[in-house]
């Protein structure tokens, strides 16, 4: 494993983790999966302050995981929609709260299920798969520097 | 979408953001994946005052993600491994860090990748699936209450 490359700056898990990392933007992101678009819904739900709120909006804006529009044509209030980017962390946070599941409520049953819209199935775990379709386990996966010039 | 299942002490989200969401925590998680197991190699990785790394260590190990254990039988130095419950967070980190891969590092080229140690191949994108093996997209996937009593 080399170290260098996994430097701050270099590394692409840190500038994640900078990005949506901060207390409550994950629970934002949770409401944002969940329909929520506008501020006051938001507040609401969270039950966070709303300076705190608009704070990690604007990071979430300016980061490009949201954007904010007007709610309809012409109109002027606004309402904040995943963007591309923002859909494609579905598979992080799926996976964040099945471990959830599977870890943190041992004690006790779990209040809901994610399932699939289509016909009604749970949802099964996410899981690291090779190209070749096997699930690939930690201890197989390494780290390798990508070269610079040439290939 | 039933709010009170989002509820923040009973979604299993919001229980994994506060143990594994702090500034740090999940950085602390990256480097023991990649083997380090050492307090002093931890600090010297992450360049992390000693004092918010012993917090941050202290909580993973209350929260059961990491173990402290002797370096050795009879060793009285210790160290931080990853318990059952922490390898289990494989898939999270992969995924984001491939989203991290995906959108944050569209100016320059990525430093390194996820390989697959059987054959050298790069890790494939984490993907959501139906029990049927189907791709599940983020508009596909909803919320299920689970009934208390009776099944």
């Amino acid at each position: 494993m080399q170290r260098k490359v996994w430097a701050e700056e270099n590394c692409p898990m840190a500038r994640a983790v900078d990005l949506i990392g901060e207390w409550g933007s994950i629970l934002i992101l949770r409401e944002a999966f969940a329909g929520v678009r506008r501020f006051d819904d938001f507040q609401h739900n969270l039950q966070m302050s709303r300076n705190l709120l608009t704070t990690r909006l604007k990071k979430l804006v300016e980061g490009g995981v949201l954007v904010r529009q007007p709610i309809a044509e012409n109109a002027k209030r606004l309402e904040y929609v995943l963007t591309p980017m923002g859909l494609d962390l579905v598979t992080t946070l799926v996976a964040l709260r099945q471990w959830g599941d599977r870890w943190l409520f041992a004690d006790c049953q779990q209040p809901a299920r994610l399932i699939d819209l289509q016909d009604g199935s749970a949802i099964p775990p996410v899981q690291i798969r090779a190209a070749s379709g096997r699930v690939v386990s930690p201890a197989e996966i390494g780290m390798e520097e990508i070269k610079k010039a040439g290939n």
